[in-house]
């Protein structure tokens, strides 16, 4: 017999899952988080923020910063801060209207009483954005040591995701008052932008911490290209110099795949999925996939399940009502909960 | 610094690559194969042989046993036997009326003299056929040994891949005499049919020996199942019991991804590429990617290039021109040869 050099996977899917609904009727979701005691936030791109009930029952939550609702851009991500119990703090993401007429990502922080956002306070924002109304990223991770990271796309203009002296294809990292962090890796660099953390981005979707507390990102590529990464310091993701992904008229991107100085994915998907939405489980209520990446597709309404590490997708789970798969979390409950944008309804995933 | 675990692919596309038409005009052409002196012989569907000079005249041969061209099937591989000089050998594939009224994929051995086939002899045929035309596999290798390896679709019948008393869904080993080789793995279970070597396969239409003499197939999968296998004698590739695809009504398949004593892929596409022509780069033109594998893609027309193993899709080679990438071959002169289906032209890749 030939030896197989190529281990089995460590990950599958031992039990048969169910997909219950939990809630619909939303125009557009972007994003759910997770309060304690059992209710949700939901996000809808044009502006509005609910507060959703375990049973489904929502309210709309006031007080919400203004957004400049145009093209991919509105009302974006919300995460509720570890310390909610005591500080009432959640964060916001959204693309907000500027004074050229453009639109910049921008990051809010506030206090959320009942249903009402008390004192939200802009602690960052994209500056110059731009008129196009694409590639926002938007995702929004609370890191352990409290500051926040916040993906930008590179709103349409490839180049400037290679240039730090503009956020845009970047990761920022902001501490919860607006303050840059005195670790950050280009604070001391003149001219550069202070708050970016990774550059050479193209649209960031999806954002998540591991059990190590590392950041991983999914983003969208080009055609043939979308990546997965492990967040450093610091460093070049490549966009638009290296790439997996071809322009979607078939034309070659930048210099190739690979480049001295440039990271590699983790994982790339040939073809694409159009990934948003980035889950790591924990020791939730699926035995064997710890540590597993859950990734969204808008294009195939599924979602994709990659090993710990990325080094291999293992499964999807297949969503099959929904229409364009827009976030995906663990829940405080151990379950997978996703976002079907089209049909505006809201997911939980249980085993067994 | 945070610390990448994930190495740089081994490979890169260190040059740039240039691919030039060498012939066109065929019909539905399925294989290329090489001759000593630096002709090529192209099958095509409905039954025709054609002897290509370098230049890419052609020449077509007579002799060629008769084809059921229906559906998929018709004359599919041919390979050129490695004492040719001496022998003048060919292998031929081909889906073969049966007296039923079905079709079955089969193996013949000829004599090649110029643009003639002298005394072709039949020297495997699967039996019984079937009157789908779907799924005939159709791939030659000849092993180090001389034994020859043809891969067989489960025609349609998906249950008949898990069925050793039949050959659909199989890899089969006979020898070029078409007699049983005594090592064969089923040779001794009664009422199993002695030339398989493999089974549980769906549809492998890329087939090529590594630089250590393994055999490695490409199978298309249902939807996102499609994939690259290291081949075991007598091991069970899992379909339809287990496989990473669905149905196209996205219907889940058998009892999911993985099961005891079904083998694992070394990779899979997921979304699908549909794969067709599988090479494994011995040291040719292309530093670098020494053991790289390529598979074709009939549907997103490109050469997708894996790493040794399979353990990473590192590139795609784009094939503007191409309409369904039929054939891959790394050729005596080192260079990648592939062919278009739809557009019935013959291509050669070259670095620098």
């Amino acid at each position: 017999m030939l030896s197989l050099p190529l281990a089995r996977p460590a990950l599958a899917q031992s039990t048969p899952l169910r997909i219950e609904q939990v809630a619909d009727g939303f125009r557009v979701p972007w994003s759910v988080g997770f309060l304690p005691g059992g209710d949700m936030l939901v996000t809808e791109r044009a502006g509005r923020l609910w507060r959703v009930a375990p049973d489904g029952k929502r309210q709309r939550i006031t007080g919400v910063p203004e957004v400049a609702a145009r093209g991919q851009g509105g009302l974006l991500d919300v995460v509720v801060a570890r310390d909610f119990s005591r500080t009432g703090a959640i964060f916001l993401s959204y693309a907000k209207a500027q004074a050229s007429g453009g639109a910049g990502t921008a990051l809010a922080v506030a206090r959320l009483d009942g249903t009402k956002l008390v004192n939200p306070r802009r602690i960052f924002e994209m500056m110059p954005g731009s008129s196009g109304g694409r590639h926002f990223g938007g995702r929004i991770v609370e890191a352990r040591d409290g500051t926040l990271f916040l993906t930008i796309g590179e709103r349409g203009d490839r180049p400037s995701a290679q240039d730090l002296t503009r956020e845009n294809g970047s990761v920022i990292r902001v501490a919860r008052d607006g303050r840059i962090p005195p670790d950050n890796p280009f604070l001391n660099s003149p001219g550069t932008r202070p708050a970016i953390w990774s550059y050479g981005h193209r649209n960031p979707q999806g954002a998540a911490l591991d059990g190590q507390g590392r950041l991983w990102l999914c983003e969208h590529g080009a055609q043939g290209g979308d990546e997965v990464n492990l967040i450093e310091k610091g460093a070049n993701y490549g966009w638009p110099v290296i790439s997996y992904g071809r322009h979607y008229s078939g034309a070659k991107i930048g210099e190739g795949t690979s480049k001295a100085g440039m990271k590699q994915p983790a994982f790339y998907w040939d073809p694409s999925i159009a990934p948003s939405g980035l889950a790591i489980l924990g020791q939730g209520r699926f035995p064997g996939w710890q540590g597993a990446m859950l990734v969204g597709s808008l294009k195939f309404d599924h979602i994709a399940v990659l090993a710990p590490g990325a080094k291999r997708q293992i499964t999807r789970i297949e969503t099959p009502e929904t229409i364009r798969v827009r976030d995906v979390r663990e829940g405080p409950d151990g379950a997978i909960w996703f976002l079907s944008e089209g049909n505006g309804a809201l997911y939980r995933i249980t085993s067994g």
